[in-house]
């Protein structure tokens, strides 16, 4: 069993069960959301409570439950630029503030980079009369390059 | 001149000026330090004042002045995933969190996507006693598909 | 079972039922049958509705229908150019035209882009004595960049 | 003197003449405006008046002026999906419909392609109180497979 | 089943009854044995006479038949210059040759291209007392682009 | 001076002096004038003759006569599918019929493949009422595969 | 059944069998252990009598045999740069000599190319006291461009 | 000045002075003619005296002269599978005969590879009625995988 | 069973024995836990000892124990820049080093590589109150370029 | 001027001042010789003091002085594998070690990363009778992945 088939067993059985992602997340455990939701996905490790709560909801057998502990080989997607276009969009902003990213971080705060490992992130919606709209928080922390 | 040549050549002045990315921004004009950035980076469009007071800063000539008022073919990055560190822990999170943005921002807005055009960000310094943090918030205004 | 695997298995309830897409996207609902074709290649979502007609049509499972009705991973094409010469020639107007369609359409409608998901399109036999004509009308909502 | 060059020189001349695509387009001859621009973009040929209308306009030399006479290498854009979020979303379209286009023309027509070639579109602006919308017509010969 | 796998099936009839694919061809119909093993290999349709042959002479199932008669997916080959070197040098011409066709087609039939599916071919043995040779014909309709 | 810069330079006084492809290769000497344009498109050698001949026509220098005569670095393409039309048009036979070659000229020769090198073609314009076709003749020479 | 998958068969069977590829060899036939190992890869073809004593020596079945015999589609490594160190030195050796070889063996030889058909190959241990080497000698027949 | 500009002025020099590789490996050193022509091309550096007679045969001043005696980043070809025939064939041999060289030398040898570091190798015409033949001779250190 | 089914395996029974890598490394051998490791992961071979305690501890069977002993087709990486972040970083040290390591390397032993084969390798963990670090020494024998 | 353009000059004054890049860093500056290496191949920043030296030793002028303090783009390689030995052993030891080290890594410090940011590395020579060895010592703060 790889990951990628626990992640297609998963879905089937939220599919059949009729649950969310946020109802899922919510029986698992303390964690964003958003940690418990990618950990399903196959990009995070749940610890061992909350996998076997996650076992529980969505009948998970014992190995399975033991993958879920596993660190995973990350990477959610297929090689090239994401075909769909939710993810794309986020591939876009990428592509066109790249350089402006870099070159406002830096400029406050030095050389170094925005962490993508001791980071957390939000996501919420912001009513809006002229549409609602999603809004995104990230932190990261920022690790200067060391000088040695 | 390429758009390309006209970004070298904002960045020599930048340079030789001892100039900051947010004092060229406030000088120019109202809009978000992050847009007026990728204005000069190429990526985005100034209205003829900004370009007016950008020139004069910049000690730009008249075809360069124009060429900073017109719409840019976007993209401020090589082909294949970015190679500096800053802009690919950004990629990395698209790779790592992509799946799950889909499965969140679409369970909660039903399907669509977050506009990356009816878009804003702020880029904050985030004090914190064990480093600083780069606080980025995003907010894209949800597209719902349409039923034709 | 993975969407692919749908798709599979609805292509061959097609081939062995001898439907046309046009029956079965007339039997399933008022959408478009373009949007309801590409729902059926696993593009587009259907609602409960059409889902449950077109698994009476198609004698389609109840995983198999709750899977009609969930947003897919879109991209329905291999990586690289297509190899399908039908489709390839859409991708060559792209090739050929891309640079014209940004010019002419942010000269008309100033900087931004024409949605593709409040988008339609219609697909039309344009009789025509030297040879039919294949007629497609698409109509995008005009986006403009936001100025933050 | 590369076809490529020519094109930045119009783009040049454009500037600092303050034209836009279309007043060129009209001042140059009576195809459309599409076909004109995309000849000054290096995709298509203009015959020997209308080159010379448009050397007139553009201040162009005598070799610049029989290049624009010359069928060109096509391809506007750089290899790989066009980082462009404009030219990008018609590349999107192509991902996510082309399977449905193949199914709906090929059933509709038989085995065969749109023609790329004997292939005419117009662009207009749709006014539409909710935001104008971009409507792209295009239509194309259809081409059966040959039987042979 | 997919057309990949009925290939391979076909692939193995014919290797089990020892057929040839001329042999195939002659019993399928009155095309161009070219085009029926095109189809055989997944790149062409055969039409209901043809496939009802074709699957009596290589024991093919009902759905196999229908599948045969059906539009495929056009592409024989994986993404890549291909590795097999029979095929390599006709990919070779296209990389050597490609600008000369180019150059003395639209040399002498002006602005356009030679069809690729209003089309036919021949392959013949050409015997030479130095090594016999392959012959190739090919003919495609020109398709002029149309100016509109 | 490399091959490509002489390209572009036959290419301006081809232009300049309102030459055609088969006007140089008539003048340069006794070969196909498929042959000579590929020579002047950098992808063939000329000999010292023919060098001599093109060289006046077009009015080159020593260096650029004597770099005619030497064995270029083949392929006249970047890299990638083909973006022009005409051009893209064999790269599609390749794709949609490379395997049907492969079968049946190994069915009719063996194991080995038609030399690109021992090659020879031919570009002849077919009249046909239902519009004019381009043929193309290749003949190359079968290598069978040496068993050792 | 699969080329790649009888491919599998073989390896499975020379391990259980604790067989070498060169006592394979020497017991199917006459030719080079190259040759005959490169058929096992799927990357030659064998005659009757060979894969009769292939199959006897490794059980395989008729249709197993039957393949042996064909024709295969050649390329034994995925698409890039082959990451077996093995291999990749070869690459390596492409990469570095290329232009070196193309400079060394046109001069000799004149324009064309070194056949990798008509060809044979020997691999021999070369003792040496600062560790053996391994020595690999490549004959191809020489073809010349033809000039028509 | 980069190598490839040097490489450049070479073959400039090589071009009017009328001579060879061989004659000016053989007027530059006691080295093989293959490592010298590789150092030309960029690939080897020459020792100082080495790079002295070149740059006396070849003219070249100062700074090109030293740069020839610093070791360069190899890789003579573009990114890709080389367009030029005659080196795509020894591409060709890497592709088919890849995991027969690996399966053979990793038999004879054991666990490791050939050097390509520790490398020799040898270019001869070989006299031969039917067609003379290229004889390549290579021979490189046996590097086992280190225990450790 | 491929290499790749039975790293599966070996994975998965890591897992329900809830064993580590290190305790499986010392059981089977002698050598370096990483080179264990990364034989487990198809990527080194074992020896028939260890590979007999592999098998044991691991309850594979006869064909997986000798699977064990042989030489891998090396390679434990997707195609493209790896996508999990640890890998990566070491992939990042390549980019961002990839040309000082090249230039302090030879500027100290010469023209040459260091040996990726006679090569070895320790992780250490190395306290330290900002957080504890990783260590990573690894030696590999210069081989000096021969001239010859 | 841009950041690849000052490498060429700095290395240009390298070559014929007859420096070291030891020899350089000596004279630069307190950090690292690799540090200060990087930095002059544009990898790096330096700060004033040590940007002031290095202009004063490879007489740089004022733009080139401030350029060598800004934070650069990184990536010193071209895309794709790298082509030069050397630097390509270093990606093939994370082709084969990549799943080891994190398995190693990950088991002994839990789920994260090894930082290329907080790092420090040393590439010494190790005297050995049976040839030198290239030693590199690397040691990257680990970073735990965040739970939110």
């Amino acid at each position: 069993m790889t990951r990628e088939e626990l992640t297609l067993t998963i879905q089937r059985r939220k599919r059949t069960k009729r649950l969310t992602w946020k109802q899922i997340a919510t029986a698992i455990g303390r964690a964003s959301p958003i940690v418990t939701t990618a950990a399903l996905f196959g990009q995070m490790r749940l610890d061992d409570d909350e996998a076997a709560k996650a076992a529980e909801l969505l009948e998970l057998g014992d190995e399975e439950r033991l993958l879920l502990t596993e660190i995973p080989y990350r990477g959610s997607l297929p090689a090239g630029p994401p075909t769909d276009p939710l993810i794309y969009r986020f591939y876009e902003l990428v592509q066109v503030y790249g350089t402006t990213w870099k070159a406002l971080i830096q400029e406050e705060f030095g050389d170094g980079i925005m962490s993508a490992i001791d980071f957390d992130m939000q996501i919420e919606r912001q009513a809006d009369p002229k549409g609602d709209r999603v809004k995104i928080t990230m932190s990261g922390k920022f690790l200067p390059y060391k000088k040695y």
